[in-house]
């Protein structure tokens, strides 16, 4: 017998109901929202979404009714850029860049990446496997379903091929969805960068990337997409176009950090290499953003990152939307420059910072964030047919939550039609006579 | 028969002992952190801190016991500057800031601090209250203990007084402590701008402030500061000083809005003053800065304003550091221009934005603002005699609470001596057979 789950009379049944492909200018803003609205779920998938007076007679008697008055209903978040296995937290760095030093110089000092690196590789899977265990549940705690996850603090064969197993196993045996991407271009090890103690120059390591990593995950299909650090101080663009066009020739989507600190000419490859996203943007110009629209690449911005390394230059946002790219927003959830979760604030970041609407902000989070992954037919909306992946968020407005920032609306979220959490009980107080 | 709780084994208990007065220069980086500390509590007190393995033999065998293994615990933050008694959220106009309104051009078109004012005057007192609730929730559950509070909303006698009274029941009726602020020259009311309807000249409406509203607030008890927004477009510095001298007089402390969207002379003011605090400060100069310390007044940040309302200028934390003014840092709590209820938030804005470390943000933000409210003798420490207002947080590095952004690490939050929140369980996820 099937299961059915019926959520009724949300405030906002934010459907984004839409065109079947990414959203782009006026689609962004146009969020096919119901009022009173209701959601059927049968098994994994929604059955029906529409106003909750033709939707409540549909649904079996013994359905689990879940009633949203005064909440609003939204597709789970799709987290499109994330970095979520390794070993150690950097809050050090953290203290060291607000003493003055940039995310570069603490790099040359030993900090950085490559200090991940360094102890993400002494880490066992089952290790990484019960570190990774809290951010998945912070992520499914605000709301997000699906997120793509990175390997690159491995940077040995095996060390990339244990990361990315760890990401299947987090897939299989959590609630979170997790699309994987091979990272093994995150940076030029130590043992690479012409240290006396060094076995290979960073050519080598590259042949590496190219002749053994990649054809290993490609063989044992542990990743959907292959990705490159590309920017001047780790991977220049001939570099990026060897590595990427060969994970192409294996099969492997391509989605990789351009132009992140300095323009660098990685919008234009991306466009080059029809790649599905390119990711960062920041300093992308306008020649860049028409390179993305020509060869429809969709733009995955990460304000997380430059928020928390205290800059103030974000991505050409508003430049983008105008131009009619599909934007995509992402926390870039990583222990250096982007230590959140968190999409909500995300989205927080993206209106107050960027200038995108919340209503854009929302297009980018969900359904435009599903189509960047493959996803798009199955994900990130709230229509019949589609996965039950829904939030029930504790606002009577969607707007409230970038608006209202810093603190977690998601009430209820719901993978694959199953609750997931539940925080409608709220925190627990004790009463004073306990403490007596 | 006297009830004992003892916080033992915590990773860092970071009391923040130190001199008894606001903290300077390098004392804010110095936070009293005990490794394997100990906190005891009787009744609302703290009795003894320090190494668990000499706090732990002084408890009482009946002593209720909390293992804080792997945590951080503080003093609960106090959030020197909230304005939380209104009605009605702004994310309308949260939005049209995305749109590239300035927030002075939303307040020329009606919106702003009046549209709040015009809500909040057709609410009774019970209506006030009942929707200040979730905020003082909000902020309870973020580890807040302690708030300054304003009125401001309401711009007649009895609205004011109405704002005021909804502050002393929050404050008598929940968990949280409220320090009741009186804001009656927020802005100018509609009644008093020169239009067709109007009752009265702007100077009308100051002398209101001045010869009636400020008397019944001081006779009544209702506030223990005054406040005023002195700013170009709104109060000023020469109305400011007549508001606050009055308030002065009649023995209300002085904490108001200086050069927050220019650098008006709102500093030096405060210093001719001798004010408690200013507040604000993005536009402050050296010339100001050296006016604060010269008559010792307290600078409150609020980066959480710039950082909403999609502004890169932030008050000038690090000069104010190192002119050794003792800094706080508060939420700015309000409809409009900084909806967050999140000290955390705060923290994070301050290390990313402002290059204050983690340690001074923390100084900033528990005995920096007690001292503020003229409240450091009882807030603001884990001290011997102090209250018992503790949090603690799911963290093993002090460091990691503005690191880790976006997200709320507090999971016991004790106020007097009593656990007011307990997140400890997690929120609560259903298993599948309760859906089939």
């Amino acid at each position: 017998m099937s299961a059915e789950l019926l959520i009724a009379h949300a405030k906002q049944l934010v459907t984004l109901a839409g065109p079947a492909r990414p959203r782009t200018g006026e689609e962004m803003r146009t969020l096919g929202i119901i009022e009173d609205g209701a959601a059927l779920v049968r098994d994994v998938e929604i059955i029906a979404s529409g106003p909750t007076s033709e939707i409540e007679p549909m649904a079996d008697a013994r359905a689990l009714r879940i009633d949203a008055r005064n909440k609003v209903v939204m597709p789970g978040f799709v987290d499109a850029h994330t970095h979520p296995v390794f070993t150690g937290t950097r809050e050090d760095e953290y203290e060291m860049r607000s003493a003055g030093l940039t995310y570069q110089e603490i790099a040359q000092r030993g900090g950085g990446i490559l200090s991940t690196v360094r102890k993400t590789r002494r880490a066992t899977e089952e290790e990484l496997f019960e570190m990774a265990l809290p951010r998945v549940r912070w992520m499914l705690e605000h709301g997000t379903t699906t997120i793509e996850a990175k390997s690159g603090y491995g940077l040995t064969v095996e060390d990339e091929l244990k990361i990315l197993r760890v990401i299947r196993r987090l897939d299989r045996e959590t609630p979170l969805e997790l699309v994987p991407t091979f990272l093994g271009a995150h940076e030029i090890p130590d043992e690479y960068r012409g240290s006396p103690r060094s076995i290979g120059s960073r050519e080598d390591y590259i042949k590496l990337v190219i002749e053994e990593m990649l054809p290993r995950v490609a063989s044992e299909r542990l990743a959907e997409y292959a990705d490159i650090f590309c920017e001047s101080h780790v991977f220049t663009v001939e570099e990026a176009r060897s590595v990427l066009e060969r994970a192409k020739s294996l099969g492997l989507g391509i989605r990789f950090h351009a132009d992140q600190l300095s323009c660098g000419g990685g919008a234009h490859l991306a466009a080059e290499l029809e790649a599905s996203t390119a990711d960062h943007l920041e300093w992308t110009d306008e020649e860049g953003i028409e390179s993305l629209r020509r060869a429809a690449v969709m733009p995955v911005l990460l304000p997380g990152a430059v928020f928390n390394l205290g800059l103030t230059r974000y991505a050409p946002a508003r430049a983008m939307i105008e131009a009619g790219l599909a934007v995509v927003l992402a926390t870039d959830f990583n222990p250096g420059s982007s230590p959140t979760p968190s999409m909500q604030m995300i989205l927080s970041i993206a209106c107050a910072q960027m200038r995108m609407t919340p209503a854009e902000a929302v297009t980018a989070a969900t359904i435009n964030a599903a189509y960047s992954l493959n996803r798009g037919a199955r994900l990130g909306s709230l229509e019949a047919g589609k996965q039950a992946d829904i939030v029930i968020f504790d606002a009577a407005d969607y707007r409230q939550i970038p608006y209202l920032f810093g603190i977690n609306h998601a009430s209820v979220v719901i993978k694959s039609g199953r609750i997931v959490v539940d925080r409608r009980a709220g925190p627990h107080s004790v009463t004073e006579s306990q403490i007596q």
